[in-house]
C-alpha cells in the first residue's frame, strides 16, 4: 500500500479521537490552539514526502526540541563528560522529577526530563556565545529550512509562569550541576521550547537520526553512526515522559513528544513519521497522535522489534 | 566476518573482565558457581548455531524465566485483562519495588520486576492445574529440548531465604492482586527461577520472539506477530532491572537478564545471542556478559536503531 | 468544676459527632460494632474514678496495646539494644510504612507503627516462653484486673486477612530485624491487638505512666521515672499514627489510639483520661474521641504545654 | 539545687563535647564562628536570670526565628486560614523537604521546615508594608531589647548561595502557595534567618510562650493561652528538624533549634532555658547544646511528661 493512502486511512480512523484529548492550557498561546487540528507527514530516506491534514501548519514543538539539544550537547561536551551530569535511565516515576533529583543528588535521570534538558542547555551555554542562535542554526540546518524561528511570545509566557522549571534550575544549581547563571539557563530553555515548526520541518529534521547520523540534506555526518544509534535508543527508552513503556508497546518506534501535541518518530534506515494534534492524553502525549502512529506501524507492518 | 570469528574475538576481549563482577551469593548454590565462567551462543533464524566458551554448561536462569511466564500469562489471560493487573512502564527506581508498589496501589510497574512476575505466576496458577509443569513444558517446547528441568535444590534454597519475595506476595495479596494462595504463588515462582539451562537452550528458546512469534522448531505460531513485537518492546524497556537505559544505550537490543549471570538478547528477523558469566555489575546484570553483547552489536554493526 | 460534670458536658457536646466517623470494617467483628457507642473514663492519681456513657463496655483496644509491649520490650532488651532495632521519630508519612522501612533499611521509624510493634513482639518472644501470656499478665497487673482477656475470634480474623502485616514481618525478616519465626511474631502480634478492655481498664492501666513509673495498684516501680518520661514523650510524638501534630495541637497530651476507636491519654502527675467511640476520622483516630479529649483539656484548662 | 550551680555543673560536664560537632560552613560568616563556644541562659517566669559561658555573645539564630514568624503569621492570618496553607505534622523524612512538598501538592508539612517558613514570610508580606521591620520590631518587643538587629552580611551571604531555598520558593509559587513575589519572599526569609542575638535575648523572648501568651515585659497578651499552648505543642512535635522524636525523648521540652548552634526551650509555667554551641550533631542540632538541655532536665527533674 502507498504511504499516501495509509495516511488517508489513518486520518479517517483517528477523526473520532481528535477532539478527545485535553489541550495544554498553562500559557494562553498554547490554550488558544484549536483542538480540531491534525496533521501528519512521512519523509522517506529516499527523498519522498507524504502529508495529510494540517501538516503545513506551525505549532510549538516544546519538548521535541530536547532531541536537538541532546545532539548539540553531545557534540560540545562529549559522551563521557555529559553522562557524568545526566543519567540515561527512564524516569519511571508518576511523581514529578524533583523527587528523583533529590534521591539522585542532583543528577537528572535522563536528558529528556526537564531537569536533564536544563543541564543540556547549560552545556550549550558553556560552549557557545549565543546559545539561542546556536540552537536555531542547528535546527534550520537539520530541517534544511532557514525560516524556522522561535515564537518569542510563547517563550515570554513560559518564563512568566515557569516557576517549576525555576525550582528545578535552582535545585540543580544547589547541587553544582549548573555552571552558568540560573536565569540564563532558564531563558535559553524557554527559547528552545518555543521553536515554531510544522510536521514537515520535524520529519526532515529527524531524518539524520533515521539515517545513522548522516544528513541527507547537507551530506554531512552530524553524529557518528554509533552516536545516532545511542540517541535513538534514548528516544525509545526515555522520549515520551512517563509513558515510554506504553508508547514502545503500542508504537514500537523511537520518538519524542511535546506538550504542544507534536510527536516525531522514525524507523532507522527507512523514514521519519511525524504527527501533530494538540489534544493530549493523560500522559501528556498527543492522544490522536499516538493512535495515528500506532495505526501507522500496524498498517505498514514496520517495527524495530 | 563470520559469527564464529566474532565470538572468538569477543571472548579474547572480555577475558580481563570475566572475574571482575560480583557473583550472587544470597543462596549457597549460586555462591558456589565459579567466577571464571563465560559462555556465549548465537542461533540464527536460518538455523545456524555458533558457540564459544562455556556455552554448554547449565546455570540458573533466574529472572530470564519471566519472559516465558509473560508469554504464558498473555496467552492465558489475554492482553486486556493482564494489563489491568500489571503495568508496562520501566521501574526507573533505584529503590526497591516495594516503594513503587505502594505508590501504585498494588499494581506492579511491569511484568519483569519481582512483584510483576508474581502476578504472572498467579495468572498461570488460575489457568493451569500444575503451574510448575505447565511452565516446564512451555520452556521445553520453546527450546525443543525435553531434558530441561528445574533445579529443586536452588528452588528450596530460594524459598528458605525468600523473605523479600514473601513480603511482596503478601503485599500484592493485601491489595487483592493475587487470586491464589500466597504460598502456592511463591512456590511456583521459586520453581520458575530455578530453571537450569545453558546458553544454547536459551538462544533456541528465544528464537520465537526474534521470529515474530512463529516457532522455528514446531512451526507453530506461539504468539501473534503483534504480541511478539509487544513482548520484545517490553524486554527493551523493562528487561534489565534498573539499567534498561544503559543496556539499550550500550547494546541496543531487546533482552532479559538474570541474577545467575545469564542474558538473552535478539535481533528481530535475524538471530538470538545469549551469554553467561556469573560476575554481576552494580545493576545486577552480568558484567562480562553485557560487555560481550555490546561488542557483538559493534562488531556485527547490527542494531534495531 | 467537677470531673463528673465535665464528662457530662462533653458527652452532650460530642453527641452530634458520635456517628459521623467511619467504623473500621476490615474484619467482621470490628465492622459489627454499633457506631453509636461513646464511653469515657477519668482516673485520677489520688484514686478517684469518673465515667460516662459506655465506659464499662469492652472493645478491641488494637494499637493501644503497643504502649504495653513497648514497656515490656524496654524491660527485656534495655534501652540501648532496643533503639538499635527501632527508631523513635514520628513517621510523618502519608504513605504506608513499607516505604519508610525500605528507605531506612529495615529499621522501623518508631515502636508505634506496625513494623515497630512487630519488632517489640520479636523482643518479647526472645525473652519469654509464652509471649502471649506474658503480655496478658502484664496488662492484668497494670489494670489490676485479672479478668482481662484476648478476643480469640478477633485475633483469628486479623490473621486471616493480615497480609499487609505479613508483608511487613517478612520484610523485617529479610533485613534480619526479626530474630524469631515470622509466623510466631505475627500470631503474637494479632493476639496483642485483640486485647478486649473497657475505658476503665485502660485508664487504670495507664496510670503508671502518669505516675512516673510507679504502679498505684501494686506500689511497684514498673519503669524508672526517666523511662516513664521517655515512653510518654514517644506517645506524644508518635502515638497517634500520622496525626501526631494535629493531636498534639488540639489535645496537647501524650496518648495512644487504636483502630477500634479507643484512645488513652494522660496528664503526668494528675490523671488518665480514656475514651471510646468506634467512628474514625480520616487519620484512623476516633472522631468523637479526639474531640472529647480536646474538650476535656479546654474545659479543665489542663495541658502539658 | 540552685540554677546557677546547675549551669556550672552542666558546663563542666559538656566540656569534652563542645568541640565534637561540625560547625555549619555553607556561608563564610557561619564557618568562621569558633567551635569552642558554649553559652547558656535560664530566665525564670519570676524574673530571675542565670547565665554561664558565652551567654552574652551574639550569634546567628537562623531557624529559631521561625518560632517568631509563626506567631506573627498566626496573628495576621488567623488559625483557620494559616493551616490551609501549612500542615502541622512532623516531617519525619530523612530526605529533603522538596520530596514532601511534591507528595503533598505544595503544602509544607509544618511551619518549621524551610518551605513552611517561606509561607509564613509570605503571610507577613501580605499583611505588612515592611515585613523585615515588622519581624524586627516583634523580636525586639518580645526580648524587651531594642538593640537586636539583623546581620546584613549573613543575609547577603545566604542569598548568594541560597539556591535550594530559591528552588523551594519557586516550587511553592508553582503550586500557588506564595502570593507575593518569589524574590521578596526570599529576601525577607534570609533577613529573618540572620537575626543576631545572644542566649539572654532568646531566653527573654520565649518567656511569653512559657507564660501562656502573656508578655512578662509589656504585660500584653501576645497570643491567647490556647494559641500559646498550640505553638508550644508544634515546637515539641516539629521544632528540631528530623530529630523531634530524639529531642523529645532525651530533653522532653518544647524547643526550637537553629543551624547556628542555638536552641531555645522552655517549661511552661516555669522558665526558659537557652543554649548556644556551634558544633552540630548529624541532625543539624547543636551537639553540646542538646546534651546540655538533657542534663538540665535530668538535674532539675523538670519535664512536661
Amino acid at each position: 500500500m502507498e504511504y499516501q493512502q495509509i495516511l488517508e486511512e489513518i486520518h479517517e480512523e483517528v477523526k473520532p479521537f481528535i477532539e478527545r484529548g485535553k489541550v495544554a492550557d498553562y500559557i494562553p498561546k498554547l490554550a488558544a490552539v484549536p483542538k480540531n487540528k491534525f496533521g501528519m507527514a512521512v519523509q522517506t530516506l529516499d527523498g519522498k514526502l507524504f502529508t495529510i491534514g494540517d501538516a503545513h501548519e506551525h505549532f510549538s514543538i516544546q519538548s521535541i526540541s530536547k532531541a536537538y539539544t541532546l545532539t548539540l550537547a553531545l557534540q560540545f561536551a562529549g559522551e563521557e563528560a555529559l553522562w557524568k551530569r545526566v543519567g540515561r535511565e527512564p524516569s519511571g516515576n508518576p511523581f514529578n522529577s524533583l523527587v528523583q533529583l533529590e534521591y539522585e543528588n542532583g543528577i537528572p535521570r535522563n536528558p529528556f526530563i526537564n531537569a536533564g534538558a536544563l543541564v543540556l542547555v547549560d552545556v550549550i551555554l558553556s560552549h557557545s556565545k549565543d546559545a539561542g542562535q546556536t540552537i536555531l542554526n542547528f535546527v534550520r540546518e537539520r530541517s534544511d529550512n532557514p525560516d524556522i524561528n522561535f515564537d518569542m511570545e510563547v517563550a515570554a509566557s513560559e518564563k512568566s509562569t515557569g516557576f517549576r522549571n525555576a525550582a528545578l534550575a535552582n535545585f540543580l544549581k544547589s547541587y553544582g550541576n549548573l555552571h552558568n547563571n540560573v536565569e540564563d539557563v532558564l531563558d535559553t530553555y524557554f527559547l528552545q521550547c518555543s521553536l515554531h515548526m510544522n510536521c514537515i520541518d520535524l520529519a526532515r529534521s529527524f531524518l539524520v537520526l533515521a539515517n545513522h547520523g548522516l544528513s541527507p540534506w547537507s551530506g554531512k555526518q552530524i553524529v557518528t553512526k554509533s552516536q545516532a544509534k545511542r540517541i535513538n535508543s534514548l528516544m525509545l527508552t526515555c522520549g515520551t515522559y512517563d509513558a515510554v513503556g506504553d508508547f514502545a508497546y503500542r508504537v514500537g518506534l523511537p520518538g519524542k513528544s511535546g506538550i504542544g501535541g507534536g510527536i516525531a518518530a522514525f524507523i532507522p534506515g527507512r523514514l521519519c513519521v511525524t504527527v501533530w494534534s494538540p489534544g493530549l492524553n493523560s500522559n501528556g502525549n498527543s492522544l490522536a497522535g499516538t493512535l495515528a502512529l500506532e495505526l501507522f506501524t500496524t498498517k505498514t507492518g514496520m517495527s524495530i522489534f
